[in-house]
């Protein structure tokens, strides 16, 4: 972490956000989508017009080098980039703020926090970059189960430690952000090759504690599957698994803490496995009459074995929205890539499974098509998105996404289904049109990974409902159909009522059972997950 | 399950076997190896001459239509396939024949004989086709905590339910054997593809809950990655897990199952991905000067993002035993299969990255070489390979397997380690030089599965501590170099130790947390993986 510090209210760090002309671009889409007037603005407070409790914990003078009850780093870490948390941050809403947070510099430390947190009856909350979107980094402390509330933020465990150029892989602190983690690799010529778009502030433990989906649309779709070990420091010990490149010995271990979202223990490093930066692409940008057209080219596609780096589809709408299509037609952003050989066979197959689904593709286009084009256009949106939330929220703009998965012989019922209540609903709370995209990021043999993104025009003062409405009936919808809740957002506590619908009632008993043991006070990130 | 009934003592049904010439050849390489002279041959005894004591419990009324207490099924239910299984059969010990032995035709009779055994105090052994070569299904009843062994043959649950030809996907029962579950799919065009060498003998829910490897040398190697969802039989109630491409809502709980051996609950059906039946091949036998030669090629491969179907290789006297070559290289079996797409670039690129590490292909190979040349010899062995112990144990050959998996940056160091440890053993227990050959069977970017075979000349009276005494130092060599204790022959009770020692203990905290909340009374398959 160098440069400028994190802002405590909006996305990456203070001085950096969109220009001026992307602020009119996305603007002006919004009015053109809600009328010419003018929005309703409401001005954010600032860091010192906030009111903080007082801390209710001080940390001893043992921890004093890396802890802090400063306000800055009180407010940043308050909440994550949910919808929810711009609209409270909004409103100066601080009453979760963290009485104390602490910067642990190494396993001990780690512990040490722990130790004291326990000994003070304080929650833990574990925090990567606090790219959240569902409420996963929330102090909690309710005064009797919880008396205070600790993050813990991991940014100074931030090294490559060690290099193994023969298996590609390499032992990485968890607390390492994207940009660090590939800059340190790339001396190696090794890449872990993990974009999610929140890539610039996330940390590798934020990724494995959360199941991130990263940069392959196709077969190594989330985080889990680059894990070849783990340590993790829990209250009662720290647990490390063996570096191994497979096992049968008895179920996973690794699978226990990956997506655990610091409920067990806090990841502390990990042995990742890595590719070798590639040195041939083949990609293309193809059209498609329709959005279900493109679905069965990414479906014929996925089951053909070819393993796309990239098979992401827009509909109409969202490929107009970024700018990327005149929304006539439906995008599929196409990319193969590989550190060790050409790739024309494998992509000429996929155009022609394009073809079969009456996919035409860009013409014109070169090796480098993936930053060209209809899909460079949409690349550079997807990058710069998250910069949005924060001034679209005070012109009290509802602009969220959701994202899950479904098995292709329900896709095509399973999306107008969700894609309707989710209108329904933006209809009902805000009494204003509103429109649902649909893009898939990744995709499997057996069925997509739909992600839905929707607008709505709200009301400052309604904000907070009018989402929880259109949320809480898009979740509904998902859950309805046989989706997933989510497939790389995690649960934290936003997804809670409906993972609580979805997962096994039994696994949840055997998961708080699993807790006890590593947990025994129920200190860390309460409420995620399950309840003790 | 048609046709005779299975081998009490044996590999596969009554009246099958290797034939004269298969024997003869078998025996004449144990011939070469360790004397000209006569092997002391031993009298296997038949069923009618075992003692077995009398049944501790016997079912209610209201069980007997699906439960026995018969010799037969009782004597075919005491062991697995391992070799101190086949000593002590040989001996006529068959102290640990369960009581009961239940062919459940549904789930509520699963349920019905798991209430009936908790509440006589009896354990409970879920049985798939009994393949277990590491002590899996062995009934546990000391008298004390368990009084009393019942075992659960899950053959009655043999159907593919649902076939969904879209996401390609079925829902299977767990009792389902491999030749019925490919012939029931083989009307849809689809198949699973999962060719362990126990497929003719073994079920999908055996499969499952032990983490078998496969038919896929790389990519899909294990089981695990097919299984789109479970239901689970536990004592306190059946989970069912959503059917799902892709999630990540928190830990994954068909992974909590999936390696679990029947300490968590019973498999009772699963939804399985499936594959496209393949169309398209590519293959051939390549030979190299060392075995590690061959193995750097593996690498290369696996590290080049080919996915080969099949790209295991024999080191030189491994190759030799099988009839594969005459011991004066190593052999690679190199195959790539698809239903989609001709595989001529894959194979090209392959047989490259083979030439970089003085790799020749065999010559004059069509699209069959998979099932001709050293290939095809070698796969017609391994397929019968498992008919060899029944007559191998009765003239005191003491002939086992073992397996493993370790990154490549250790690999070579840890395969001389491993192998010289085996046969210092086998030198020491037996006092006749022995012979360890290695192969691998699945292979990663990061690390090979190698699978080590060894042979020694044992002595009646003497073969179960003289098989100890090879096991238990080559298994401390595996775990001493950092591999792990099984790549997919399961943990059951003979990895114990091992798996003890190679698995994190806060994880086995965990796991016996869980197994409290789904199996109260500890009565499901005691003494796998964890105790209580």
């Amino acid at each position: 972490m160098t440069g400028a510090r994190l802002k405590h209210y909006g996305w990456g760090r203070e001085g950096e956000g969109m220009s001026a002309e992307e602020r009119a671009f996305v603007l002006g889409r919004y009015h053109a989508k809600f009328g010419a007037g003018e929005f309703d603005t409401v001005t954010v407070p600032g860091l010192e017009e906030l009111s903080l409790r007082e801390p209710r914990v001080v940390p001893p003078a043992s921890l004093t080098p890396f802890c802090t009850t400063e306000r800055y780093d009180r407010a940043a870490h308050t909440y994550g980039k949910s919808y929810p948390d711009y609209v409270r941050a909004m409103l100066g809403d601080y009453d979760c703020a963290p009485d104390v947070v602490a910067y642990p510099r190494n396993e001990s430390e780690i512990s040490a926090v722990m130790d004291w947190a326990g000994s003070v009856g304080a929650s833990l909350t574990p925090f990567g970059g606090g790219s959240t979107v569902c409420g996963g980094v929330e102090p909690q402390a309710d005064g009797i189960k919880h008396k205070a509330a600790v993050t813990l933020d991991l940014r100074n465990l931030s090294n490559v430690v060690e290099v193994d150029p023969v298996s590609r892989a390499a032992l990485i602190d968890a607390g390492t952000y994207g940009p660090s983690l590939e800059n340190q690799l790339k001396p190696h010529r090794l890449t872990l090759r993990h974009f999610p778009q929140s890539f610039e502030y996330s940390t590798l433990g934020g990724w494995i504690a959360t199941r991130s989906g990263g940069h392959f649309a196709s077969l190594y779709t989330h985080i889990d599957d680059f894990v070849e070990s783990l340590r993790v420091v829990t209250p009662v010990g720290v647990v490390e698994t063996r570096r191994l490149p497979g096992s049968g010995a008895g179920p996973s271990p690794d699978r226990m803490f990956i997506g655990s979202e610091g409920i067990l223990g806090v990841i502390s490093r990990a042995w990742m496995r890595l590719q070798q930066r590639p040195k041939f692409r083949a990609g293309a940008s193809v059209r498609f009459p329709t959005f279900f057209d493109a679905a069965r080219a990414v479906r014929a596609v996925a089951q053909a074995g070819l393993y796309p780096s990239n098979c992401r589809i827009l509909d109409p709408q969202e490929a107009f929205n970024t700018g990327a299509s005149d929304g006539s037609s439906a995008i599929m952003v196409l990319a193969f890539e590989s550190g060790d050989h050409p790739l024309d066979a494998w992509f000429k197959r996929a155009l022609e499974c394009c073809a079969d689904h009456r996919g035409t593709p860009e013409p014109a286009e070169a090796g480098d098509a993936h930053l060209e084009g209809a899909a460079g256009i949409w690349r550079n949106a997807f990058i710069r998105m998250p910069y949005a939330r924060e001034f679209l929220t005070p012109v009290a703009i509802i602009n969220d996404t959701f994202e899950t998965a479904i098995t292709w012989d329900r896709f095509e019922t399973f999306h107008d289904q969700v894609k309707a209540a989710t209108e329904r609903a933006i209809l009902q709370a805000t009494g204003v049109k509103g429109e649902v995209t649909c893009r898939f990021t990744h995709v499997y043999p057996d069925g997509p990974a739909p992600y839905f993104s929707f607008h709505a025009r709200g009301r400052h003062g309604a904000l907070l409902a009018q989402w929880k409405a259109i949320k809480d009936a898009a979740s509904d919808a998902l859950i309805a159909a046989g989706g997933t809740i989510t497939h790389h957002h995690a649960v934290g506590r936003d997804h809670r009522p409906w993972y609580d619908r979805q997962r096994p009632q039994l696994f949840a008993a055997a998961l708080r059972a699993a807790k006890r043991e590593l947990d025994p006070r129920g200190m860390l990130n309460p409420g995620v997950l399950i309840d003790p």
